[in-house]
Protein backbone atom coordinates (compact mmCIF):
# COMPACT_ATOMS: atom_id res chain seq x y z
CA UNK A 1 0.00 0.00 0.00
CA UNK A 2 1.19 3.21 -0.96
CA UNK A 3 2.20 6.20 1.65
CA UNK A 4 2.00 9.33 1.23
CA UNK A 5 5.19 11.59 2.13
CA UNK A 6 4.12 14.37 4.62
CA UNK A 7 4.90 17.88 2.50
CA UNK A 8 8.08 19.40 4.81
CA UNK A 9 9.28 21.64 2.09
CA UNK A 10 9.43 25.21 3.41
CA UNK A 11 6.84 28.43 1.82
CA UNK A 12 8.34 30.89 0.36
CA UNK A 13 7.79 32.53 4.10
CA UNK A 14 10.45 30.54 6.07
CA UNK A 15 12.53 30.38 2.76
CA UNK A 16 13.07 34.28 3.32
CA UNK A 17 13.01 33.88 6.83
CA UNK A 18 15.81 31.53 6.51
CA UNK A 19 17.74 34.14 4.39
CA UNK A 20 17.65 36.87 6.71
CA UNK A 21 18.55 34.49 9.95
CA UNK A 22 21.76 33.57 8.29
CA UNK A 23 22.63 37.00 7.54
CA UNK A 24 22.11 36.97 3.49
CA UNK A 25 19.24 39.63 3.89
CA UNK A 26 19.74 42.89 5.80
CA UNK A 27 17.96 45.34 3.38
CA UNK A 28 14.28 45.80 3.57
CA UNK A 29 11.59 42.77 3.00
CA UNK A 30 9.50 44.91 0.19
CA UNK A 31 8.16 42.31 -2.64
CA UNK A 32 9.59 39.58 -0.46
CA UNK A 33 7.21 36.35 -0.23
CA UNK A 34 4.52 38.26 -1.76
CA UNK A 35 1.57 37.14 -0.21
CA UNK A 36 2.31 36.44 2.72
CA UNK A 37 1.84 39.08 5.83
CA UNK A 38 4.54 41.32 6.79
CA UNK A 39 4.55 42.62 10.61
CA UNK A 40 6.04 45.73 11.97
CA UNK A 41 8.02 44.81 15.79
CA UNK A 42 7.94 46.76 18.89
CA UNK A 43 9.87 45.02 22.07
CA UNK A 44 9.39 46.16 25.08
CA UNK A 45 10.22 45.34 28.36
CA UNK A 46 7.22 43.86 30.43
CA UNK A 47 6.45 46.47 33.30
CA UNK A 48 5.66 48.65 30.03
CA UNK A 49 3.60 45.52 28.33
CA UNK A 50 0.49 45.87 29.38
CA UNK A 51 0.22 50.12 28.85
CA UNK A 52 1.72 49.26 25.17
CA UNK A 53 -0.66 46.53 24.34
CA UNK A 54 -3.54 48.94 25.69
CA UNK A 55 -2.28 51.85 23.49
CA UNK A 56 -2.29 49.02 20.77
CA UNK A 57 -6.27 48.91 21.01
CA UNK A 58 -6.70 52.57 21.73
CA UNK A 59 -5.13 53.20 17.92
CA UNK A 60 -6.20 50.18 15.81
CA UNK A 61 -5.52 51.98 12.77
CA UNK A 62 -1.50 53.35 13.24
CA UNK A 63 -1.15 49.51 15.81
CA UNK A 64 -2.80 46.95 14.37
CA UNK A 65 -1.89 44.31 17.17
CA UNK A 66 -1.88 40.72 15.14
CA UNK A 67 0.55 38.96 17.56
CA UNK A 68 2.01 39.28 21.39
CA UNK A 69 4.80 37.35 22.67
CA UNK A 70 4.75 35.74 26.34
CA UNK A 71 7.41 37.28 28.42
CA UNK A 72 10.66 36.20 27.71
CA UNK A 73 10.04 34.12 24.64
CA UNK A 74 10.73 35.42 21.40
CA UNK A 75 9.11 33.30 19.26
CA UNK A 76 5.25 33.75 18.09
CA UNK A 77 3.93 30.64 17.22
CA UNK A 78 0.85 32.14 15.83
CA UNK A 79 2.99 33.72 12.74
CA UNK A 80 4.97 30.47 12.35
CA UNK A 81 6.43 27.23 12.85
CA UNK A 82 10.06 28.61 13.18
CA UNK A 83 9.55 32.52 14.22
CA UNK A 84 12.38 34.19 16.17
CA UNK A 85 12.03 38.04 16.46
CA UNK A 86 15.98 37.80 17.84
CA UNK A 87 16.93 37.17 14.62
CA UNK A 88 14.30 36.75 12.09
CA UNK A 89 14.10 40.22 10.51
CA UNK A 90 17.28 42.24 8.36
CA UNK A 91 17.29 45.56 10.91
CA UNK A 92 16.29 46.64 14.43
CA UNK A 93 16.50 49.89 15.90
CA UNK A 94 17.52 49.79 19.74
CA UNK A 95 16.61 52.86 22.08
CA UNK A 96 17.16 53.66 25.18
CA UNK A 97 15.56 55.76 26.91
CA UNK A 98 14.00 57.01 23.70
CA UNK A 99 17.45 57.76 21.70
CA UNK A 100 18.53 55.05 19.13
CA UNK A 101 21.40 53.59 20.42
CA UNK A 102 22.29 51.02 17.29
CA UNK A 103 21.10 49.25 14.66
CA UNK A 104 21.06 45.81 14.52
CA UNK A 105 21.32 42.80 12.10
CA UNK A 106 20.84 40.05 15.17
CA UNK A 107 19.33 40.93 18.64
CA UNK A 108 19.96 37.94 20.30
CA UNK A 109 23.13 39.42 22.43
CA UNK A 110 20.27 42.04 23.65
CA UNK A 111 17.40 39.42 24.47
CA UNK A 112 16.26 39.52 27.94
CA UNK A 113 13.75 37.36 29.88
CA UNK A 114 12.09 40.17 30.71
CA UNK A 115 10.91 41.62 27.21
CA UNK A 116 7.53 41.10 25.24
CA UNK A 117 7.22 41.00 21.43
CA UNK A 118 4.60 42.74 19.97
CA UNK A 119 4.00 42.80 16.23
CA UNK A 120 1.60 45.07 14.39
CA UNK A 121 0.31 45.20 10.76
CA UNK A 122 1.55 46.67 8.01
CA UNK A 123 0.23 48.32 4.84
CA UNK A 124 2.43 45.49 2.66
CA UNK A 125 -0.69 43.52 2.83
CA UNK A 126 -3.46 46.10 1.24
CA UNK A 127 -0.44 47.23 -1.12
CA UNK A 128 -0.76 43.93 -2.76
CA UNK A 129 -4.15 43.92 -2.88
CA UNK A 130 -3.87 47.39 -4.41
CA UNK A 131 -1.82 45.75 -7.41
CA UNK A 132 -3.97 42.86 -7.04
CA UNK A 133 -6.44 45.16 -8.28
CA UNK A 134 -4.80 47.05 -11.23
CA UNK A 135 -4.42 49.83 -8.66
CA UNK A 136 -0.87 51.73 -9.72
CA UNK A 137 1.62 52.72 -6.83
CA UNK A 138 3.94 55.15 -7.55
CA UNK A 139 6.30 54.81 -5.34
CA UNK A 140 7.05 51.19 -6.15
CA UNK A 141 6.68 51.76 -9.82
CA UNK A 142 9.72 53.75 -9.56
CA UNK A 143 11.54 51.69 -7.14
CA UNK A 144 10.71 53.77 -3.98
CA UNK A 145 10.17 53.65 -0.49
CA UNK A 146 7.02 54.88 0.78
CA UNK A 147 6.75 58.37 2.23
CA UNK A 148 6.17 58.73 5.64
CA UNK A 149 5.10 61.54 7.77
CA UNK A 150 4.84 62.76 11.46
CA UNK A 151 1.43 64.31 11.59
CA UNK A 152 0.30 66.73 14.15
CA UNK A 153 -2.70 64.52 14.97
CA UNK A 154 -2.73 62.89 18.56
CA UNK A 155 -2.91 59.29 19.27
CA UNK A 156 -5.12 58.24 22.17
CA UNK A 157 -3.32 58.39 25.08
CA UNK A 158 -2.74 54.62 27.00
CA UNK A 159 -1.07 54.14 30.27
CA UNK A 160 2.80 56.01 29.85
CA UNK A 161 2.11 55.74 26.08
CA UNK A 162 1.27 58.69 23.91
CA UNK A 163 2.41 61.17 21.06
CA UNK A 164 1.97 62.01 17.51
CA UNK A 165 0.60 59.53 14.62
CA UNK A 166 2.90 58.72 11.74
CA UNK A 167 1.35 58.11 8.64
CA UNK A 168 2.05 56.82 4.73
CA UNK A 169 1.16 58.46 1.91
CA UNK A 170 -0.04 56.86 -1.51
CA UNK A 171 -1.30 59.69 -4.49
CA UNK A 172 -4.12 58.75 -7.17
CA UNK A 173 -6.23 59.54 -9.29
CA UNK A 174 -9.40 59.93 -7.91
CA UNK A 175 -11.01 57.04 -9.13
CA UNK A 176 -8.13 54.96 -8.19
CA UNK A 177 -8.60 56.78 -4.77
CA UNK A 178 -12.37 55.68 -5.08
CA UNK A 179 -10.86 52.30 -5.37
CA UNK A 180 -7.88 52.21 -2.93
CA UNK A 181 -10.05 53.16 -0.07
CA UNK A 182 -12.87 50.69 -0.85
CA UNK A 183 -9.66 48.03 -1.07
CA UNK A 184 -7.80 49.15 2.56
CA UNK A 185 -11.01 49.23 4.24
CA UNK A 186 -11.01 45.54 3.85
CA UNK A 187 -8.21 44.87 5.86
CA UNK A 188 -8.89 46.86 9.67
CA UNK A 189 -6.08 44.26 10.75
CA UNK A 190 -3.05 46.01 8.63
CA UNK A 191 -4.25 49.89 9.31
CA UNK A 192 -7.56 49.47 6.97
CA UNK A 193 -9.32 52.69 4.90
CA UNK A 194 -6.90 56.52 5.04
CA UNK A 195 -6.90 57.74 8.07
CA UNK A 196 -6.93 61.21 5.37
CA UNK A 197 -6.50 62.66 1.84
CA UNK A 198 -6.41 65.96 0.44
CA UNK A 199 -4.42 68.62 1.84
CA UNK A 200 -1.79 67.68 3.97
CA UNK A 201 -1.93 70.95 6.26
CA UNK A 202 -5.23 69.79 7.11
CA UNK A 203 -3.39 67.09 9.73
CA UNK A 204 -0.34 68.85 10.48
CA UNK A 205 1.81 67.87 7.64
CA UNK A 206 3.91 71.70 6.84
CA UNK A 207 5.07 70.42 3.57
CA UNK A 208 4.70 67.02 1.44
CA UNK A 209 7.69 67.41 -0.52
CA UNK A 210 9.85 66.98 2.46
CA UNK A 211 9.01 63.49 4.11
CA UNK A 212 9.82 62.22 7.58
CA UNK A 213 11.21 59.04 5.78
CA UNK A 214 11.13 57.40 1.98
CA UNK A 215 11.90 59.03 -1.27
CA UNK A 216 10.44 62.11 -2.89
CA UNK A 217 7.02 62.29 -3.54
CA UNK A 218 5.45 62.79 -7.31
CA UNK A 219 2.31 63.46 -7.28
CA UNK A 220 0.53 64.60 -11.02
CA UNK A 221 -2.01 67.05 -11.76
CA UNK A 222 -5.54 65.61 -11.10
CA UNK A 223 -3.82 63.29 -8.51
CA UNK A 224 -5.25 63.46 -5.10
CA UNK A 225 -2.43 62.56 -1.87
CA UNK A 226 -4.12 59.39 0.91
CA UNK A 227 -2.58 58.82 3.75
CA UNK A 228 -3.29 55.76 6.09
CA UNK A 229 -2.33 55.32 9.88
CA UNK A 230 1.72 53.73 10.14
CA UNK A 231 3.32 51.31 11.71
CA UNK A 232 6.39 53.61 12.73
CA UNK A 233 3.93 55.34 15.18
CA UNK A 234 5.05 53.32 17.86
CA UNK A 235 8.76 54.50 16.93
CA UNK A 236 8.14 58.40 17.22
CA UNK A 237 6.24 57.28 20.61
CA UNK A 238 9.33 55.44 22.20
CA UNK A 239 10.90 58.69 21.11
CA UNK A 240 8.70 60.55 23.29
CA UNK A 241 7.62 58.87 26.26
CA UNK A 242 11.30 57.12 26.53
CA UNK A 243 11.22 53.81 28.06
CA UNK A 244 14.59 52.63 29.29
CA UNK A 245 14.68 50.10 26.66
CA UNK A 246 12.96 48.67 23.35
CA UNK A 247 13.24 47.54 20.10
CA UNK A 248 12.28 48.20 16.76
CA UNK A 249 12.58 46.84 13.63
CA UNK A 250 13.67 49.30 11.25
CA UNK A 251 11.30 50.82 8.76
CA UNK A 252 10.83 48.73 5.54
CA UNK A 253 12.70 45.79 7.76
CA UNK A 254 9.97 43.56 8.47
CA UNK A 255 9.17 40.34 10.34
CA UNK A 256 7.77 38.12 7.31
CA UNK A 257 4.96 35.86 8.75
CA UNK A 258 3.48 32.81 7.84
CA UNK A 259 -0.10 33.86 7.59
CA UNK A 260 -1.65 35.13 4.05
CA UNK A 261 -2.38 38.46 3.53
CA UNK A 262 -6.01 37.23 2.25
CA UNK A 263 -6.59 36.00 5.93
CA UNK A 264 -6.81 39.56 7.00
CA UNK A 265 -9.71 40.75 4.27
CA UNK A 266 -12.88 40.80 5.82
CA UNK A 267 -14.85 40.53 2.91
CA UNK B 1 -55.26 24.32 22.58
CA UNK B 2 -54.64 27.79 21.69
CA UNK B 3 -54.35 28.60 18.14
CA UNK B 4 -52.12 31.37 17.53
CA UNK B 5 -53.56 33.73 14.88
CA UNK B 6 -51.75 35.01 11.72
CA UNK B 7 -49.54 38.13 11.66
CA UNK B 8 -51.89 40.13 9.02
CA UNK B 9 -50.80 43.28 10.26
CA UNK B 10 -48.89 45.71 7.16
CA UNK B 11 -45.01 46.41 7.49
CA UNK B 12 -44.31 50.28 7.32
CA UNK B 13 -43.59 49.86 3.62
CA UNK B 14 -46.64 48.00 2.87
CA UNK B 15 -48.86 51.10 4.93
CA UNK B 16 -46.80 53.27 2.60
CA UNK B 17 -47.59 52.28 -0.55
CA UNK B 18 -51.26 51.74 0.58
CA UNK B 19 -50.91 55.17 1.10
CA UNK B 20 -49.84 56.32 -2.05
CA UNK B 21 -52.05 53.64 -3.68
CA UNK B 22 -55.52 55.73 -2.36
CA UNK B 23 -53.67 58.95 -3.84
CA UNK B 24 -53.25 60.78 -0.25
CA UNK B 25 -49.77 60.34 -0.81
CA UNK B 26 -47.98 61.84 -4.03
CA UNK B 27 -44.74 63.66 -3.00
CA UNK B 28 -41.46 62.44 -2.59
CA UNK B 29 -40.66 59.16 -0.82
CA UNK B 30 -37.43 60.80 0.90
CA UNK B 31 -37.67 58.92 4.69
CA UNK B 32 -40.82 57.13 4.33
CA UNK B 33 -40.76 53.59 5.75
CA UNK B 34 -37.03 53.80 7.14
CA UNK B 35 -35.29 50.80 6.64
CA UNK B 36 -36.67 49.38 3.86
CA UNK B 37 -35.35 49.43 0.32
CA UNK B 38 -36.64 52.31 -2.22
CA UNK B 39 -36.04 51.69 -6.27
CA UNK B 40 -36.03 53.46 -9.39
CA UNK B 41 -38.45 52.68 -12.00
CA UNK B 42 -38.55 51.80 -15.76
CA UNK B 43 -41.05 50.46 -18.10
CA UNK B 44 -40.73 49.54 -21.69
CA UNK B 45 -42.09 47.94 -24.58
CA UNK B 46 -40.96 44.25 -24.89
CA UNK B 47 -39.03 44.40 -27.67
CA UNK B 48 -36.73 47.36 -25.87
CA UNK B 49 -36.68 45.18 -22.69
CA UNK B 50 -33.35 42.73 -23.80
CA UNK B 51 -31.64 45.66 -24.72
CA UNK B 52 -32.09 47.68 -21.52
CA UNK B 53 -31.57 44.58 -19.64
CA UNK B 54 -27.88 44.09 -20.65
CA UNK B 55 -27.47 47.91 -20.66
CA UNK B 56 -28.31 47.21 -16.83
CA UNK B 57 -25.69 44.68 -16.64
CA UNK B 58 -22.88 46.75 -18.37
CA UNK B 59 -23.80 49.75 -16.16
CA UNK B 60 -23.83 48.55 -12.89
CA UNK B 61 -22.92 51.40 -10.24
CA UNK B 62 -25.75 53.35 -12.41
CA UNK B 63 -28.31 50.88 -12.70
CA UNK B 64 -28.26 48.30 -10.85
CA UNK B 65 -30.84 46.00 -11.68
CA UNK B 66 -33.22 44.74 -8.60
CA UNK B 67 -36.05 43.01 -10.38
CA UNK B 68 -37.16 42.46 -13.63
CA UNK B 69 -41.24 41.86 -14.05
CA UNK B 70 -42.46 39.21 -16.59
CA UNK B 71 -44.00 40.59 -19.81
CA UNK B 72 -47.39 42.75 -19.19
CA UNK B 73 -47.46 41.64 -15.58
CA UNK B 74 -46.90 44.76 -13.38
CA UNK B 75 -46.55 43.13 -9.99
CA UNK B 76 -43.46 42.53 -8.67
CA UNK B 77 -43.72 39.38 -6.32
CA UNK B 78 -40.16 39.66 -5.18
CA UNK B 79 -39.80 43.00 -3.85
CA UNK B 80 -43.69 42.71 -2.36
CA UNK B 81 -46.23 40.40 -1.97
CA UNK B 82 -48.95 43.44 -2.59
CA UNK B 83 -46.86 45.62 -5.48
CA UNK B 84 -48.09 46.97 -8.30
CA UNK B 85 -46.10 49.07 -10.49
CA UNK B 86 -48.70 50.61 -12.21
CA UNK B 87 -50.03 52.56 -8.81
CA UNK B 88 -47.53 52.17 -5.84
CA UNK B 89 -45.41 55.03 -6.65
CA UNK B 90 -46.60 58.69 -6.08
CA UNK B 91 -45.49 60.69 -9.40
CA UNK B 92 -44.55 58.99 -12.98
CA UNK B 93 -43.06 60.70 -16.09
CA UNK B 94 -44.48 59.40 -19.10
CA UNK B 95 -42.23 59.63 -22.21
CA UNK B 96 -42.92 59.51 -25.96
CA UNK B 97 -40.44 59.25 -28.64
CA UNK B 98 -37.66 60.32 -25.90
CA UNK B 99 -39.93 63.61 -24.79
CA UNK B 100 -42.13 63.73 -21.71
CA UNK B 101 -45.76 63.52 -22.27
CA UNK B 102 -47.56 64.35 -19.14
CA UNK B 103 -46.79 63.16 -15.32
CA UNK B 104 -49.03 61.28 -13.92
CA UNK B 105 -50.00 59.42 -10.38
CA UNK B 106 -51.71 56.08 -11.53
CA UNK B 107 -50.57 54.32 -14.68
CA UNK B 108 -53.14 52.26 -14.85
CA UNK B 109 -54.79 53.68 -17.69
CA UNK B 110 -51.27 53.80 -19.83
CA UNK B 111 -50.92 50.07 -18.86
CA UNK B 112 -50.17 47.79 -22.20
CA UNK B 113 -49.77 43.76 -22.31
CA UNK B 114 -46.69 44.33 -23.80
CA UNK B 115 -45.07 46.18 -20.83
CA UNK B 116 -41.79 44.73 -18.23
CA UNK B 117 -41.09 46.71 -15.53
CA UNK B 118 -37.83 47.15 -14.51
CA UNK B 119 -36.68 48.69 -10.97
CA UNK B 120 -33.11 49.86 -10.07
CA UNK B 121 -31.25 50.53 -6.32
CA UNK B 122 -31.41 53.74 -5.15
CA UNK B 123 -28.95 56.16 -3.00
CA UNK B 124 -31.95 56.20 -0.31
CA UNK B 125 -30.48 52.71 0.92
CA UNK B 126 -27.25 54.30 1.56
CA UNK B 127 -28.13 57.50 2.94
CA UNK B 128 -29.59 55.56 5.80
CA UNK B 129 -25.74 53.61 6.23
CA UNK B 130 -24.30 56.67 6.61
CA UNK B 131 -26.72 58.67 8.86
CA UNK B 132 -26.42 54.99 11.14
CA UNK B 133 -23.03 55.61 10.92
CA UNK B 134 -22.82 59.12 11.95
CA UNK B 135 -21.70 60.50 8.96
CA UNK B 136 -23.97 63.71 8.33
CA UNK B 137 -25.30 64.40 5.00
CA UNK B 138 -25.67 68.58 3.95
CA UNK B 139 -29.20 68.39 1.81
CA UNK B 140 -30.51 66.36 4.36
CA UNK B 141 -29.96 68.20 7.51
CA UNK B 142 -31.13 71.36 5.20
CA UNK B 143 -34.60 69.76 3.48
CA UNK B 144 -33.06 69.78 0.34
CA UNK B 145 -32.92 67.47 -2.51
CA UNK B 146 -30.15 65.56 -3.36
CA UNK B 147 -28.50 67.62 -6.09
CA UNK B 148 -28.12 65.51 -9.57
CA UNK B 149 -26.40 66.24 -12.32
CA UNK B 150 -25.65 65.38 -16.01
CA UNK B 151 -22.04 64.59 -16.55
CA UNK B 152 -19.58 63.85 -19.64
CA UNK B 153 -19.17 60.53 -18.92
CA UNK B 154 -20.48 58.05 -21.14
CA UNK B 155 -22.34 54.55 -20.26
CA UNK B 156 -21.05 51.65 -22.18
CA UNK B 157 -23.99 51.24 -24.44
CA UNK B 158 -26.14 48.00 -25.37
CA UNK B 159 -27.69 47.51 -28.16
CA UNK B 160 -29.49 50.88 -28.65
CA UNK B 161 -29.57 52.42 -25.33
CA UNK B 162 -26.65 54.90 -24.55
CA UNK B 163 -25.78 58.36 -23.50
CA UNK B 164 -24.51 60.29 -20.43
CA UNK B 165 -24.36 59.28 -16.82
CA UNK B 166 -26.36 60.95 -14.26
CA UNK B 167 -24.39 61.49 -10.87
CA UNK B 168 -25.86 62.12 -7.36
CA UNK B 169 -23.23 64.54 -5.40
CA UNK B 170 -22.93 64.98 -1.58
CA UNK B 171 -20.16 67.03 0.31
CA UNK B 172 -18.52 65.65 3.51
CA UNK B 173 -14.94 66.28 5.42
CA UNK B 174 -12.29 64.11 4.29
CA UNK B 175 -12.70 62.31 7.13
CA UNK B 176 -16.50 61.74 6.77
CA UNK B 177 -15.25 61.22 2.56
CA UNK B 178 -13.21 58.41 3.32
CA UNK B 179 -16.22 56.32 5.97
CA UNK B 180 -18.73 57.29 2.62
CA UNK B 181 -16.57 55.36 0.43
CA UNK B 182 -16.07 52.78 2.95
CA UNK B 183 -19.81 52.51 3.38
CA UNK B 184 -21.16 53.11 0.05
CA UNK B 185 -18.49 50.44 -1.03
CA UNK B 186 -20.93 47.78 0.98
CA UNK B 187 -23.75 48.26 -1.08
CA UNK B 188 -23.10 47.54 -4.52
CA UNK B 189 -26.48 46.55 -5.65
CA UNK B 190 -27.74 50.85 -4.62
CA UNK B 191 -25.01 52.39 -6.87
CA UNK B 192 -21.98 51.34 -4.61
CA UNK B 193 -18.98 53.39 -4.15
CA UNK B 194 -18.94 57.19 -5.57
CA UNK B 195 -17.38 57.43 -9.15
CA UNK B 196 -15.33 60.35 -8.54
CA UNK B 197 -14.50 62.93 -5.92
CA UNK B 198 -12.93 66.63 -5.76
CA UNK B 199 -12.54 68.73 -9.49
CA UNK B 200 -16.52 68.74 -10.88
CA UNK B 201 -14.67 69.23 -14.56
CA UNK B 202 -13.10 66.52 -14.88
CA UNK B 203 -15.77 64.13 -15.55
CA UNK B 204 -17.66 67.48 -17.47
CA UNK B 205 -19.51 68.91 -14.88
CA UNK B 206 -19.27 72.78 -15.48
CA UNK B 207 -20.34 74.57 -12.31
CA UNK B 208 -21.35 72.51 -9.53
CA UNK B 209 -23.54 75.36 -8.31
CA UNK B 210 -25.97 74.49 -11.08
CA UNK B 211 -27.31 70.74 -10.56
CA UNK B 212 -29.76 69.78 -13.27
CA UNK B 213 -31.99 68.62 -10.21
CA UNK B 214 -31.91 69.27 -6.42
CA UNK B 215 -31.32 72.29 -4.09
CA UNK B 216 -28.35 74.25 -4.00
CA UNK B 217 -25.23 73.14 -3.29
CA UNK B 218 -23.35 73.97 -0.05
CA UNK B 219 -19.83 72.81 -0.01
CA UNK B 220 -17.67 74.64 3.22
CA UNK B 221 -14.21 74.81 3.47
CA UNK B 222 -11.94 71.50 3.56
CA UNK B 223 -15.17 69.61 2.44
CA UNK B 224 -14.93 67.80 -1.17
CA UNK B 225 -17.88 66.96 -3.33
CA UNK B 226 -18.11 63.26 -3.66
CA UNK B 227 -19.93 61.95 -7.10
CA UNK B 228 -22.08 58.72 -6.96
CA UNK B 229 -23.48 57.44 -10.35
CA UNK B 230 -27.32 58.13 -10.28
CA UNK B 231 -30.54 55.64 -11.34
CA UNK B 232 -31.86 58.86 -13.12
CA UNK B 233 -29.37 57.66 -15.81
CA UNK B 234 -32.06 56.23 -17.81
CA UNK B 235 -34.00 58.81 -18.04
CA UNK B 236 -31.44 60.83 -20.02
CA UNK B 237 -30.75 57.90 -21.85
CA UNK B 238 -34.60 57.34 -22.67
CA UNK B 239 -34.43 61.01 -24.47
CA UNK B 240 -31.56 60.43 -25.82
CA UNK B 241 -33.01 57.31 -27.15
CA UNK B 242 -36.31 57.79 -27.58
CA UNK B 243 -38.16 54.74 -27.62
CA UNK B 244 -41.72 54.73 -28.99
CA UNK B 245 -43.10 55.00 -25.40
CA UNK B 246 -41.76 54.59 -21.77
CA UNK B 247 -42.64 55.34 -18.13
CA UNK B 248 -40.35 56.45 -15.06
CA UNK B 249 -40.79 57.33 -11.65
CA UNK B 250 -40.29 61.10 -11.11
CA UNK B 251 -36.96 61.84 -9.42
CA UNK B 252 -37.28 61.07 -5.51
CA UNK B 253 -40.60 59.77 -5.98
CA UNK B 254 -39.59 55.68 -5.76
CA UNK B 255 -41.43 52.56 -5.63
CA UNK B 256 -41.04 51.73 -1.61
CA UNK B 257 -40.06 47.59 -1.41
CA UNK B 258 -40.25 45.17 1.22
CA UNK B 259 -36.93 44.11 1.48
CA UNK B 260 -34.64 45.66 3.73
CA UNK B 261 -31.88 48.18 2.85
CA UNK B 262 -29.47 45.93 5.16
CA UNK B 263 -29.80 42.83 3.17
CA UNK B 264 -28.21 44.56 0.67
CA UNK B 265 -24.84 44.74 2.51
CA UNK B 266 -22.32 42.57 1.92
CA UNK B 267 -20.82 42.60 4.48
Amino acid sequence: MATVAADTSANPAETVRAEIRSGRHTTVTTGLAPGYLQANLVILPADWADEFSAFCTANPKACPLIAQSTVGDPTLPTLGRDIDVRTNLPRYRVFRDGLQSSEETDISPLWRDDLVAFTLGCSYSFEAALLDAGVPIRHMEQGKKVCTYRTGIDTVPAGRFHGKMVVSMRNFTAANAIRAIEITSRFPRVHGAPIHFGDPSAIGIADIDKPEFGGDPDIRPGETPLFWACGVTPQTVIEEVKPPFCITHKAGHMLITDLLNEAFRTS
